[in-house]
């Protein structure tokens, strides 16, 4: 089980925007501060801005900063917002779907329940919840090297 | 976010055992009466009789049964046997995992919460509990058709 590299990269994105909140940031310097892949961090900056996440910038320079408050940043609404579907197993995806038990199986309802639990979980955390251990902030910030190339 | 095909066939497999608990049933059966491959669906047989969730009857008129009642079989052991790992985001798997602020970063916990809270509901359920609303049993059976080809 695992969630999308979309969804890892919205949320390194999102840290970086609340480690530094009083600079723009780009997706390249983003991108080379964490060694990913700037085509796919473009794709998840455009998908952040396009659900609320995320301010751009535009101009010369221009970039990115966040769109909320760290507190007002739920992973759980994160995660929805990035993940492309919560398809567990095939029924859940109604376009895919083959299975032929689909109509009577007794699956669906625990499996649903189990990934409400996950996101609910999610919820109860925010952003800024992720920084704030002392001596976070400091350490993130030297693990990401500086803004400057 | 998605359980592997392995584990959704795993599940498939033992809901059919525990259907027709008094018959040895096949790889063979099983993936002509779900449809699915039968090379997939051999590999995850092979788990299950390794993890012990199902008995290998040799011989030939072998075949395969349930080695535990349905009501000792909970979902969440059988989702932590069939799942290649919980790899989450990148640094869940240490092998893989490249990512720069892994030593301070504040993500792994919420989700590895979330991963517990997943895995709590589905131990709640058993395989018992999949068959046991009024009428699944029959729908199941006529969903599936005859055991004979």
């Amino acid at each position: 089980m695992r969630l999308t590299l979309y969804t890892d990269f919205a949320l390194r994105l999102l840290m970086l925007l609340a480690l530094e909140p009083d600079d723009i940031h780009t997706v390249e310097e983003t991108a080379r501060r964490y060694a990913i892949s700037r085509n796919h961090l473009t794709k998840v900056a455009q998908r952040l801005v396009q659900t609320g996440f995320v301010y751009s910038v535009r101009g010369r320079h221009g970039g990115l900063r966040l769109a909320k408050t760290p507190e007002d940043i739920r992973l759980g609404a994160v995660v929805r917002a990035t993940e492309d579907n919560f398809a567990l197993v095939e029924c859940f995806d109604k376009d895919r779907n083959r299975c032929v038990v689909t109509s009577a199986c007794g699956l669906r309802g625990p499996l649903e329940d189990a990934l409400l639990a996950f996101l609910d979980v999610l919820d109860k955390h925010t952003l800024a919840d992720l920084l704030k251990k002392p001596g976070t902030t400091q350490r993130m910030r030297r693990l990401l090297g500086s803004k400057a190339a």
